[in-house]
């Protein structure tokens, strides 16, 4: 096995020998710097790939000094403001961070901001509305009564990560780093330049590590510079006049700021896309990705690589879709929070490698006294490695002051031992497509675009009202199975893509992108779901599937289902089905099931078979629909317990519970993968504990087999 | 005080002498016979008032069976099916109970009858389908994965409440009683006539209780003969091609299957309310109380009363709109259950007096060895009596077989006590309007027509889903305040209404007719409330009042209420306002307020006070809204504790903390209620033990006082 390689260490220029003495344990063979960190050219010699961040949209104040028309925009809302009179005055900053924005008055307000009335959904005419700049207030000739927002173009005076990374750290007397748009023509050529310049006065760079490339994902703060809104998909802050007006001329409609304000939404993930925000996305794709070519081309002439980071500023790169493969990388790299976001990076294609940059971070809020970050560490990894074991990252690295983590001695063991696991893994699995007991859709109104990112807000941060639902694309990343994000688009466009599929998935809130709204409406949806099913397939709807009030029904699926939701509109019939059955499903379960947040409410219609009830809602439930079977669950948190219990529900929803004891383990919170191809199989133990179980091979037969807290052990077949 | 008199007994042919004996005893002057006993002409000359049900529309088979055409109708539908092929059959009748209904092809089923195609929402093409009587079943020429209902006309050849009746009582061998339809113009006559036959039969009855007109409330039974769907406030038993065709006539527009069907909902109460029936009930109301108006003529050519049971067949009457005042009625009674109920008769105008039937039912599944009738009866009495002190209904009564409560001595002792404390507060509060500190307004789809029923399904029972708003008028019903209900189309017609309320009260689910719905999208409606809430007024908001996603708000009086839900929508929001606060309204909230089922995902907006925040939801909070005061409670489950929550959250949204002390109780279980304009004011123990309290008068001056269990004490002012 190789003893080095697939594995990155940050340096600094206080930790010259330590970089080169720990890269030797931990089989390093690249070494970067980090924001606030800067690289030792003594290091240049050392045997090791040098990467070198580089912030495409900022770091050059005096650039954007001087140039405060290509400064980058972002759309924003007031909050509601109720008129009392005939006048209503909205103070457009109350709210924001001051130093952080600055309204856009150099274009033309009266076409790029908006008035609207909320109580009526109409935008306020140009003519009844004017702005006070002295006050920085918009005075609305008003409705008494009626709510107005204002929604505006604000410029980006200090870049929201160079913020967040100088409140973090408590960076004193920092200047604040203003965010140019590398879209627009000026800033474009000179960015080109720029990069130019960068690669010639850095001889000793392999890669170029882009933080990332034009517009940053919507991050706002607060007048207490608290976290104000933060959405990790958001596209509000990719927008100019200039921009937009190269929309308007290919979507061929005129532009509303309302089309991105969406209400004050932003077209946050949980929102049915509108059509008109699909189109700027995709415009934004195709412009992003023929620019982000353009600086590749130049990393390339120059004999360099380029690494994205995703992250940061990487909106509208989408690196799931299409347009992303003309973009040329060659590397990829992205944070791992869990096994969610770990297959966000290591199913991209169209790169050479992926890299994973593991946790903690070494900062001072893990690396100080009383700090155990051996515990984050070993957490991050063994969640990470259910995710790699399924497809993985090609390499892994740390990111923070390399100083710190010195001081504890046996964290730096410890990440030798994950460095030496993490090689011998890749070398067993690479390139082999393990064992998929079945193939599996998550079915949502964004498809593969957001591909394991769905359910996130802001990357893996818990949200009360999303971890019932993330838990299942969390399950999934480290599960047998062959799993692909599908749109309601995509059946649109192609029915036939649910050939291809043994078990579909739709998770979420009713009314939501998630679970798909009206899109259920739509008989050409509906139907070709339910024959699906009728002929034979699996579905596994998880909280308010194909929730949406309509033709007599919430659940649209309800007599797929065999449930449906109790909002007053039902309490006219009687229910009596309400007896608990035990079931292939939940042999495994011991205990009270954990359903997170559950639903309130649900009840079971006649013939469903209810598997868990409580207080007279029932939880879990499956039924039979033709030849096909339904699965209900109302949340599904990640633990071990549940991807077991998500486990069983695929396989018998897939009507091929005779596959349970293939490549399985008895105990649940050890995992068994497969990989046929090259001939090898592990067997896994997730728990900081030891496990034992009775492990399954492929042909059922079987051996009891006592592991060590988190070991892995691996086999031929 | 009087010795005698506001009550009636019950009867049979075997407790003649017992009557006589107990009707002294507890100063009984009307005697009654009920549905399965028979009045003893022996006590024809008792002195006491004598009432006969009657039952209009039924006890006559042999009409019944000589005009078939003209036996009651309903509108039924099937549950949905999906189509696999081209062609799809749909059983009639599967899940009803056979000999109840059947199915009305007398009449032309391609105009009466309706396939309707769920997928799409549209009705099928009567081309497209048709019935086959032998096997029950609508063949339709199907979309393939389309779902399908039939909407038909049945007869109903077992009067619902005569089979509930039947199977409760297990009355055997009985036959089943036909309902007929006294609206159509055979029936109409052939009932007049009997109605004289029957008073001339009858010469010593006094009061004819009509049980009850027309139209029996939906109820259907399942093939089990268990409950399959009831509504007490439902319309769908009282249809039939005569009476829709001279709606269609009245309305000018054709009629159709869906206005009564609904998608199966049947326009239940939680259903925002259509036009088509709006205008199919204000039709029925015209012509059902015509009808009643020429029974009534009948009954009192014949130097009779009239008395209306509000039960039953009570269908189209509506006792609180304005055509109830033509029906020319003496009387009303009712069965009470609980506070709203007992309001649902006392508030009724237009009748010389109300009797409330208390409970329990003199039945054998209370009266039966072991069983306790006297805890059924006292709470029962007590429930009663917090709301008769705000507005008595001017009689009590008992129904059932007074042979079995004979052998509870205790408990006719106890009833003697309930008659004579009857007699007593009738005498003291008779005629006078009490002292109520606060105007307030229910405000919802139905208004006046719902008043003290909304939130009720089958009457007073008990459903997971509605209890934690049914409180809040349960609560109203014993408050001392001038309630009134209120309907949006009111606030629509004439927004001065709101100037003599102090208090608004949104309650229920969102998107139900509880809080309006897409109501709140008309500005004339959300301006009007706010207007009212700004200069000063108050509302109260429990669950998801003015809930309703759109215009970027879920609570479409966010801003009002200074709370929103959390639908996922607005996840990347941060929120930071959780603190929670101590608060005039939470003063007497000893230990943890019950919010009953509750709300999930309510956050505060900036600016609003939490009161109670639990696992980051907020489940209490108040906001000021210019002049006004809102306040949030995510659900109020009936309780003394809840009473007095309400009371001070009434209080503090009027701005009038000050009047706290005026007729109050320091001890919540106890109430506090003057009567100025009789000079009188009681003080009362609503509970089973005995109680400490200090009293307040209406200049603050206090007393302590103890009290015993349920005991109610008297003062001159």
């Amino acid at each position: 096995m190789e003893q080095r390689g697939r594995v990155t260490i940050p340096t600094d220029m206080d930790v010259i020998a330590q970089t080169l003495s720990l890269s030797k344990r931990w089989g390093a063979d690249a070494v970067r710097d980090c924001d606030g960190t800067d690289f030792p050219v003594e290091l240049a010699d050392a045997g090791m790939k040098i990467y070198a961040t580089y912030y495409t949209t900022r770091k050059d104040n005096e650039w954007a000094k001087a140039n405060p028309d290509e400064i980058q925009q972002m759309y924003l809302m007031t909050p509601m403001y109720t008129a009392s009179s005939g006048e209503l005055r909205i103070p457009l900053m109350k709210g924001l961070y001051q130093d952080m924005l600055a309204p856009n008055t150099r274009d033309d307000i009266t076409r790029w901001w908006e008035v609207m009335d909320r109580s009526t959904g109409q935008p306020v005419p140009t003519e009844d509305w004017s702005y006070q700049g002295d006050t920085q207030e918009v005075v609305v000739k008003a409705l008494p009564f009626h709510d107005y927002t204002v929604s505006f173009l604000a410029y980006i005076m200090w870049d929201p990560v160079h913020m967040y990374n100088a409140l973090v750290n408590q960076w004193k007397d920092v200047e604040h780093q203003i965010t140019f748009d590398v879209r627009q023509p000026k800033t474009r050529e000179f960015s080109k330049k720029r990069l130019r310049a960068f690669i010639e006065e850095h001889p000793y760079v392999n890669v170029l590590r882009f933080t990332t490339f034009f517009h940053q994902f919507t991050l706002v703060f607060d007048e207490l510079a608290r976290e104000k809104y933060v959405d990790w998909y958001g596209y509000s802050a990719s927008v100019s006049p200039y921009i937009l007006e190269q929309f308007e001329q290919e979507a061929g409609y005129p532009f509303r700021p309302e089309y991105i304000i969406d209400q004050g939404y932003y077209n946050n993930q949980y929102r049915i896309p509108t059509k008109e925000f699909q189109d700027f996305q995709a415009f934004q794709r195709r412009e992003v990705i023929k620019l982000v070519r353009e600086l590749v081309d130049i990393t390339h002439e120059y004999g360099r690589e380029a690494m994205m980071f995703l992250g940061d500023h990487w909106i509208g790169t989408e690196p799931f879709l299409e347009e992303f493969q003309e973009a040329g990388l060659d590397a990829i790299v992205g944070s791992v929070g869990n096994g969610a976001t770990l297959r966000l990076i290591s199913d991209i294609e169209g790169v050479k490698y992926r890299e994973g940059r593991l946790l903690p971070y070494f900062f001072p809020d893990t690396f100080h006294e009383g700090g155990d970050p051996v515990r984050e560490a070993r957490i991050n990894w063994v969640t990470a490695r259910r995710a790699i074991l399924r497809k993985p990252i090609d390499r892994i690295g740390y990111g923070g002051y390399l100083k710190l983590a010195l001081d504890f001695p046996e964290f730096v063991d410890y990440v030798e031992s994950v460095c030496r696991e993490f090689r011998e893994l890749y070398e067993n699995i690479n390139g082999c497509v393990p064992y998929c007991a079945k193939r599996v859709a998550v079915l949502n109104c964004w498809g593969k675009m957001r591909a394991w990112g769905c359910h996130m807000v802001h990357h893996a941060i818990y949200f009360k009202q999303n971890y019932s639902y993330a838990g299942v694309i969390e399950a999934l990343s480290g599960a047998p199975f062959d799993v692909q994000f599908i749109s309601f688009g995509d059946i649109k466009e192609n029915p036939e893509i649910l050939k291809g599929i043994d078990v579909l998935i739709n998770v979420g809130d009713g009314d939501t992108a998630h679970t798909g709204g009206e899109w259920w409406c739509d008989p050409q949806i509906s139907s070709a779901v339910k024959q699906f099913v009728y002929e034979g397939g699996g579905i596994i709807g998880v909280g308010e599937p194909s929730g949406h009030l309509a033709n007599g029904r919430f659940f649209q699926l309800a007599n797929v289902f065999g449930v449906e939701e109790e909002l007053g509109f039902t309490l006219g019939y009687d229910k009596y089905n309400w007896e608990s059955h035990s079931h292939f499903i939940t042999a495994d379960a011991d205990g009270e099931i954990d359903f997170g947040e559950g639903k309130k409410n649900i009840y079971a219609l006649e013939g469903s078979t209810v598997l868990v009830e409580r207080e007279k809602e029932v939880q879990l439930a499956v039924n039979s629909f033709g030849e096909g079977r339904a699965v209900y669950i109302s949340g599904l948190p990640y633990s071990f317990a549940n991807s077991r219990l998500l486990y069983r529900a695929v396989l018998w929803a897939a009507g091929d519970e005779g596959r349970l004891h293939q490549w399985f383990s008895s105990n649940y919170n050890v995992d068994v993968h497969a990989y046929p191809q090259n001939g090898k199989y592990c067997v896994v133990n997730n728990t900081y504990e030891p496990q034992s179980t009775v492990v399954y091979r492929g042909d059922e037969s079987s051996y009891p087999l006592d592991l060590e807290a988190n070991q892995i052990v691996w086999y031929e077949i």
